[in-house]
């Protein structure tokens, strides 16, 4: 049996509040919120305390706070030498108080608030100081998920970089087409199943191999068409530029 | 029962097939491919004809050919004044030869050779020159999807533009996030889960509200390391754009 104490009542907490409590393998012995917390309340029977000082002996410390907390909240931790994680993916190791032993359990996927999701298939990105730290940390994350994964903290950086392409831009690509289809009285629905199929479609295929449309096939005829037809200034130069960006990659094949 | 002609045996043309297939309400009396085709042959048992004078009579003759190809084979039907049609999101309605009357059969989504499609889910956008051309298309697709439009030309314009930014420019999105992990060493795999979520997620929320990341939450520290991490040209111009176009996008709200 693992001791937590999750340290945060955001949407993470609430997340992985909710992974541990379906297993056996981990107790949650406290959470820290610093004001009542009506969902944290909900969710956990365990004790909501609000100072650090209430906090008791645990095996691990998931600090699960916005980045910019991090520093400031390990560092109030008033006590040493005890394993404490955070879970983001764009702070390094070091952000971490050096009071305590460091690590990192970042599960990377991206949360909304009350929509539940399954744990066994999120990657969970783990870095400790030291071995037997790691052990732990991969210990806590083998009780809810099944993809595990040693990453430093330059790795963990690349990732989330990667991550902002593949989730934060590639919405703001929904959103355009959202924009297209309001602009000419089309229901966005009609556009969702090629979404869900094109995430799909590279579950099993790589991009490279899975790439389409006028920009790859170098279908000039079809790219001037719509280049035409994108009157909106900034659609019209954002699908210049993407579609520029698969010309040249087509070029470096 | 609907007879129905296929004109073209590439891979929407072999799709479509496949989902005949399954309906008894249409009949595919023939295939027109110009070639032996193998692929064809495995998948119909009914007649694969190579030349237009042999084609009989159909109520529909589906034209599953290149965009540039629609104009020229639809000129060469031999015959006048029945149904014909295209699959394609590009070309207008006018495209085809006016010998026949005309109407567009779009299955709007990404079709992978030899990959199996719920066709239920496809939306089938619909245009034809006269009403009563228009119920047979609808009675056709009725027979395979359960998600049917009304569309005219410039909305399939509009549509074909959105579904380029949704489908091609995000998957171009996925092969940069690739190359990010190849970079550094990390397994593409991690990043799936992610990819499918940011997918699954706008099924029910509008993107602008599933819009998450730094630059949603101007984050200027975060857009900074992140810039000063991605030494690529390339990847960094287009972080830079696609965070830009997120920050204007956010500024209109």
């Amino acid at each position: 049996m693992i001791k937590v104490s999750i340290i945060g009542s955001g949407n993470v907490a609430q997340h992985l509040i909710s992974a541990f409590k379906t297993t056996s393998n981990v107790e949650i012995i406290q959470v820290f919120s610093r004001n009542q917390n009506s969902t944290i309340d909900a969710l956990t029977s365990c004790k909501i305390v609000s100072s650090f000082t209430d906090l008791l002996e645990a095996d691990v410390y998931i600090v699960a706070v916005s980045d910019s907390a991090i520093t400031t909240v390990s560092e109030q931790l008033p006590f040493k030498n005890r394993l404490v994680v955070h879970t983001s993916g764009a702070a390094p190791l070091n952000s971490l108080s050096d009071n305590n032993r460091s690590g990192v359990f970042y599960p990377l996927q991206t949360f909304t608030k009350g929509k539940p999701v399954d744990f066994k298939v999120i990657p969970f990105c783990l870095e400790a100081e030291n071995e037997n730290d790691f052990i732990i940390l991969k210990k806590l994350a083998n009780s809810i998920s099944n993809s595990i994964h040693s990453i430093d903290s330059e790795q963990r950086k690349a990732l989330h970089v990667a991550a902002v392409f593949v989730n934060n831009f590639t919405n703001h690509l929904y959103q355009i087409g959202e924009e297209i289809c309001a602009e000419h009285k089309i229901s966005f629905d009609i556009l969702k199943p090629l979404i869900l199929e094109t995430a799909q479609k590279i579950q099993d295929l790589s991009p490279i191999d899975a790439q389409t449309g006028p920009a790859k096939r170098k279908d000039q005829n079809t790219i001037q068409s719509h280049e035409s037809f994108l009157t909106n200034k900034k659609q019209n130069n954002l699908y210049k530029i993407l579609t520029q960006s698969i010309l040249d990659h087509g070029e470096e094949l």
